[in-house]
């Protein structure tokens, strides 16, 4: 069967170009999916000159603005943006997930208000697989879905968060960690030990305890839980501490000399593979995992080939049907 | 008048030795300084082989160890262990402040149950200045001395973080940033938002509203106020992330050949200069701000060097009479 893929083409810095030029490439690497693009056709169309059965274009007019912040009343007014419609596309059953690079509370609103969220999942989180040195990754959540959550919250981050570990990146019994601030039990703030009981006790998953912030890069866990208001600052930081390594070396090489400027340019593939380590998007985009269908966010900035690992990432999730098995687990749970 | 300062010889991963190093270059650089150190004077003499009217050698045989993991419980029962004898000493006005490698916990138990805090400030908070790209850094506190904060504490650390940032480091008007997860005003969980309710109402603070972890690094600003759960979590995170990039770099220079390796090699002074950068110990110790006079955290792993900075550290907070500032600052304002 077609995996049936809802784009919205009008999301992020460098829409729709970014995103249908990797809707071209996904054309063409996978004949399994059938896309459905979201967007303004007049900007869309020139790129498909020729007809292809497994594209759809549905022409949009409005927009939602990365600007945005009052995401909930922009969905509730812009009901035929090119966001809206994927989600409601989703909804209706039209198509089987959906992806965007557009405003990130925007797409948060979508997915819970129009997509829907799995009955037992009071609060999906914001899930992204970020790198390791080892090159395998781990999967952290809550990434900033929500500001506050409670125990039982990053209970079900723990259960979706494994689920996914382990049915869409293929990792057996995923170690799951708990971020705290200190590695011994009875860390935290009553949040965290109520959390970890409800962790502890949950004989399905493959708990290793608390984890610290520091350790998470060197893959102390496949897993990773956190409430949002952490887990968003851990991210950023991560982030905003890459990045300025990045300009720090740069700008040491260009006061460094003429030795230094040498050294960079010998040393140029062990700087593009430490530039590639950190490049967390190719493990494609954050997921608004607990949701009735995988709703995918790709980074605003992001460009085609991103773009692109976001739709093999969310082919991976129609594949293994990792949203049906979450869906599944729950409804056994409360028999 | 000099500045009397009690330190722990026994606390930290090379102690006695990095320690009594340290003053013995302190002895030297600082005369206005008359140390005190606690601990085994067995160990410690044969490094002052000759009198010096600024060293005092206490003679203690008991030592929190640095695995305890019931602070509170150890400065309760080890009331002879060189890091309680020096917290006595502070309390009883015999040193002017004190510096310890130790166990963190034990270290903040001693602070507060020992030293004790200024009336109005409940719950002190550990503070350290961070790198930023521009050399000039940033005071970021709690980095982690409580689990849980009320607004309340946020608002007591945006005051003393400006004390801190305009007397000890020279800073007119430092400009104060709440951690929150997303820059625009009302963000955050009920916390950040009260919280930045009082420190905006605050008319002797430079508030500059919410900061992103992304932009610490950046010198968003030059105090930045976060829980003590949150601000431990960015800073592992910083570090951790820092860590784990100069080990990747390392592996790309291995395992990258020839060519890298003579790159590498030629870029020495380059790649020095970024690992000087990510030093944060150069600016020298955590304090535990808040309290009666100056108690300040050595990094476990602290060299030599690093306690040396330590020691500046702690003579600028006297010299700059930064705590007598605050403890007049309270003083009035409940007047």
């Amino acid at each position: 069967m077609k995996k049936r893929l809802a784009i919205d083409a009008m999301g992020g810095d460098f829409a729709p170009q970014s995103v249908v030029e990797a809707v071209k490439m996904g054309l063409e690497q996978f004949p399994d999916i059938q896309f459905t693009l979201f967007g303004d056709e007049t900007k869309i169309r020139p790129y498909f000159p020729e007809e292809n059965h497994n594209l759809i274009i549905v022409h949009t007019t409005e927009k939602i603005d990365s600007g945005e912040t009052d995401p909930v009343r922009a969905i509730r007014q812009k009901k035929t943006s090119s966001m809206v419609m994927a989600a409601n596309a989703v909804k209706d059953g039209t198509v089987d997930a959906m992806i965007s690079a557009g405003n990130t509370g925007a797409l948060l609103a979508s997915g819970i208000f129009v997509v829907g969220r799995i009955k037992q999942i009071e609060r999906p989180g914001l899930m992204s697989t970020l790198p390791t040195l080892d090159g395998k990754g781990f999967d952290m959540l809550d990434l900033g879905a929500n500001a506050e959550n409670t125990a039982r919250h990053l209970h079900n981050y723990a259960v979706i968060g494994s689920f996914y570990a382990e049915e869409v990146r293929g990792i057996k019994k995923p170690r799951v960690g708990l971020l705290n601030n200190g590695s011994e039990v009875g860390k935290g703030a009553p949040l965290q030990k109520e959390a970890y009981e409800l962790i502890a006790a949950d004989k399905n998953l493959n708990f290793i305890g608390n984890v610290e912030a520091r350790d998470l890069l060197s893959g102390v866990a496949d897993v990773v839980v956190a409430d949002g208001f952490t887990g968003n600052a851990v991210l950023k930081s991560i982030e905003g501490t890459a990045e300025n390594l990045m300009k720090q070396l740069k700008m040491s090489i260009n006061t460094g000399g003429i030795r230094s400027k040498i050294g960079a340019v010998l040393m140029k593939k062990s700087l593009y593979h430490l530039k590639d380590a950190l490049d967390y998007e190719k493990a494609g985009g954050a997921v608004l995992f607990g949701l009735k269908a995988p709703v995918v966010k790709s980074h605003g900035s992001s460009n085609a080939d991103a773009i692109l690992a976001t739709i093999k990432q969310t082919r991976k999730m129609l594949e293994t049907e990792v949203v049906t098995s979450l869906k599944t687990h729950y409804r056994e749970e409360n028999q």
